[in-house]
């Protein structure tokens, strides 16, 4: 623990094992710059995934304590103590990545994009598939039964974009068999869509990202199949007797029911019904089996290095989530024994910290630590689209606090995304202000975690609600905003270059009604990141959270600053973002 | 919901069903007063034992929330929700009580108090033992091998002493046989300790509380034995092989082992070997099997009311709380089998939130969420004796935040005590100042919770450090405090009468730098409470934050009271308690 003050003699860190405090005594060990360190070994928890703690001194007889959130006038309650995990939960790799999210129906199109082969789509109801130029225009009326026809050579081909953007794991929603053009309706878990090239795409993707010692995550939809799996066959077209169709069907135990005996539904779509993990050969062919779909595709010739795994939270025995969390300790154990380096990251539109403890999930989709106070802050709104400003000392609190919430190395692997196939584009949001993006994507990219570009970020590509937030990518670099594609590969390439910006700590320095700054450090190295959101403006930024001295800072984007040990004075132009480097 | 300001158009909750937000639209349903009442359904989550929720309102063009713990600027966290069980957690006896500790070898003796018969006790190393006169000192030097011959039928015959406090559930620390004055080593789950009057005596004491109704809770040490206990034997003085013996015991592998395999100790007290509950026929003679000691007990002729589970969060299995919140469940669930409506109160000398979400226990010991708060704003210092001053507004979040973790029923289970077996007693923390000591007993008895005497507060006992916390209780009533006796007949009349003070809601209302202004109220009534830490004051208490019209304050303690609708004018003496009720 590191101190700014008068020498103290009573410093103790608050340890909670088998549920019960101990407290370990800190001695004196040294100084840095203006700051004291205080050290002790503390033991492991062993009963539970972390160990919690938090630390005390007394300043003129009274405690005050620091939890992982920050100061506290008294014991922090247990959401707030530091969180270390023994082992490491996520594999080494993980730290270093940036991603990008693909939706393969909108990406790029081979030269022989075979196309859908199909006329009707089987969802909720038999709807005609319409399959559309590239360039075409996106209409709400044709849902999801429209296609643009990306595939996955097409993907392939534009691996050199995605090596010049910094790109290093590549995300791609579902691509297994589907009638859909999301294709989170899955009828073939263990067959890559033909539509998309089929097995052989698939395979021959990986070979190249292995080739260029890039990752590829796939995204796992196990809570529900399509209504059209020949499991589940509501529409007859499968050659056996489906689930929907007869008690006799041999998967009429496969999916949740209600107290009526009718099927179950995600969120009442009726061409989604849910699987129940209460029926054990469900749980073995989609997660525990020996080629249940999990391990399948982590398996060569594929050999993926992760799992997206959608909605998990509601994923569970009868009609809901019930043992849900039992479940998501057997997908992390047999994803890590099957290959012990992949990832598993979990989707929650919304808070994830249950499932980030160290026994479930690696990471997650950052919407609620990242995602959500990033949009209210800049744009206003919420991932909704209603209004929503927020202060910005709430906006570092709430970034604080949901930081707070999770062990540091889980902190630093979540995957923040600044927008997604599940909500409207930011750019869009913000009105096309190019500064403001820029801002959002500053953040992203020198924020704790893993930056997860939703592809078309990098170019400025437009989209207001599903589905024109699944825009085909415009090729014609004549399209592109150059500015914001220019501010992707150097902020790709700063976090590249910066071990501090992958796992260094994080520490909110300062913040005006309209900025905020934060530094990332670590022993030998720190960078200093300042938002403003409003007018331009001159701001001080001290420097005494900051603990390690820095002899100089070096401007990535060109900002002037000056100043001293104690402070730096720096200008920033409206909607700007600085990056200073140790 | 009720809400203060202009009429607005979109009230949502939001609801977590299966772990996803869902959100219920809130519709106008009338007027009380100046609040307005929105009104709306809530499913149920049918995947936990509690449904989460919250609210959100729009005032000009911004979102306002309404979590547990007050307003929210974003919506809450999870842990910020509201939580509301599906099914009672608690029997609904448990709200009207006051409950009473005794420490049997300290309460009363009987005429014919049978005394301790055997000469030694084998805790960590054999030591004589020591009967003691009842007015002589605790010798801290003689420790838990003195006794001073307290028993069953002596507590019997002090039940009218009972019965004109107020006093309704009678909390036993351990009753079973034991060579420790305190009896937390227990030898023999299945007889009670022959020097308390053996299990005739029990049957008796149970007998007359049931013939005046009232209630009897017993402490059950299951986490650990004695190291005396036959199964463990350490002293050899029983006739078969224990578990220290030999690795032939038949108990052998009911303890606890570390990597050496070497029996692990409770906080390494080498007088109490740990239970291993991954063995199953120590989760059978404890907790599941027919005639485990849960059940036991609560079955006639004794028929307790409920446990007090002592330092439950670290049973477990293994040498540490592995699976604690399965065996948590399991004793719930065994509880609740044998007697619907018996009490399973926790003792947690920390935060207890975990084990308070509906599946686990009923309530618990409320040292996190009231006697850590109280002692340090009103006495500073925490349990452990060291200065912590608290500021009020510290002090009032504190309290709101600890509430707001827990469904509301429960918080108005929990057992709210000033002091006990396990900390000096707080009239002695406060330099025995009579006004400070009913100040603290005023906020026990009208805080959410059931108020939990510690045997002899109610007379102004005084007891540093243990053992003189545990003093024999003087029957003479020239050495009671009377003005804290008369205080607390009143409080306890006061509670027994004002349902609003057994399950209403509460609300802070205002606070200063040494005072604080709370309400408790239901749809019928309400109750005002003002406590003063500092010296003589006059205050304003606002009244814009109580959703409900009181015509006129009636003052239990004969405080003046001015005010209107809008709010009340009070004068408080130095270390003062107002009470006003509806």
């Amino acid at each position: 623990m590191l101190y700014q003050g008068a020498p103290l003699s009573d410093v103790q860190a608050r340890v909670l094992l088998d549920n019960e405090e101990h407290w370990i005594t800190l001695v004196a060990d040294g100084h840095e710059g203006r700051w004291s360190r205080y050290r002790a070994v503390l033991p492991w928890c062993q009963t539970g995934p972390s160990t919690r703690y938090c630390f005390r001194v007394y300043e003129n007889g009274r405690p005050r304590w620091l939890g992982a959130d920050g100061e506290h006038r008294h014991t922090p309650a247990e959401a707030a103590h530091f969180r270390a995990t023994r082992t490491p939960v996520l594999p080494d790799w993980a730290y270093r990545q940036v991603a990008y999210q693909i939706f393969p129906d909108r990406y790029a199109r081979s030269e022989h994009a075979p196309g859908v082969r199909h006329d009707t789509y089987y969802g909720s109801w038999p709807m005609p598939v319409q399959q559309l130029d590239w360039h075409a225009p996106s209409d709400p009326g044709l849902g999801q039964s429209s296609f643009h026809g990306g595939d996955l050579p097409g993907i392939r081909a534009r691996l050199d974009h995605l090596q010049s953007l910094g790109v290093t794991t590549l995300y791609l929603t579902p691509v297994f068999a589907s009638g859909s053009n999301h294709r989170y309706d899955t009828e073939d878990y263990h067959r890559v869509d033909p539509a998309l090239g089929g097995d052989a795409a698939l395979v021959d993707l990986s070979a190249a990202l292995k080739a260029r010692g890039m990752r590829l995550v796939l995204d796992a939809v196990l809570n529900h199949t399509s209504a059209n799996h020949p499991w589940f066959n509501r529409w007859g077209i499968h050659p056996g007797i489906g689930a929907w169709q007869s008690q006799d069907s041999p998967w009429a135990g496969w999916y949740a029911r209600n107290a009526q005996g009718e099927p179950v539904y995600w969120k009442g779509h009726s061409s989604l019904p849910v699987l129940d993990y209460a029926h054990p050969a469900v749980a073995d062919a989609m997660i525990t089996g020996l080629d249940s779909v999990l391990r399948r595709w982590l398996r060569p010739p594929v050999a993926i290095d992760g799992w997206r795994l959608d909605a998990i939270h509601m994923l569970g025995e009868g009609a809901g989530a019930k043992r849900n969390a039992h479940w998501l300790q057997r997908i992390r154990d047999v994803v890590k024994a099957e290959r012990p380096d992949a990832l598993v990251i979990g989707e929650h539109f919304w808070e994830a910290t249950p499932w980030l403890q160290g026994d479930q999930e690696d990471a997650a989709m950052n919407y609620w630590g990242f995602t959500q106070p990033l949009w209210q802050w800049l744009a206003e709104h919420d991932l909704a689209g209603r209004p929503a400003p927020l202060d910005t000392r709430d906006f570092a609190r709430w970034l604080d606090r949901a930081r707070a919430a999770l062990p540091h190395d889980i902190a630093c692997g979540m995957w923040n995304l600044i927008d997604s196939h599940d909500t409207v584009r930011l750019f869009t949001l913000l009105g096309s202000d190019e500064a403001a993006v820029r801002c959002a994507l500053t953040l992203q990219f020198c924020y704790p975690g893993v930056p997860c570009l939703y592809y078309g970020d990098e170019i400025g590509l437009e989209g207001g609600p599903d589905p024109d937030n699944r825009r085909c990518f415009p090729w014609d670099p004549a399209q592109w905003r150059h500015g914001v594609l220019d501010h992707v590969r150097q902020l790709a390439a700063l976090r590249h270059s910066r071990p501090e910006l992958q796992q260094g700590a994080c520490q909110t320095l300062a913040s005006g009604d309209d900025w905020i700054a934060l530094a990332r450090y670590n022993v030998e190295a720190a960078t200093l990141l300042v938002l403003n959101r409003g007018a331009q403006t001159s701001v001080w930024v001290p420097l005494d959270r900051l603990p390690r001295g820095v002899d100089e800072w070096r401007s990535v984007f060109g900002h002037m600053l000056e100043g001293d040990k104690t402070g730096v004075q720096l200008r920033l132009g409206p909607m700007d973002a600085a990056v200073f480097c140790s």
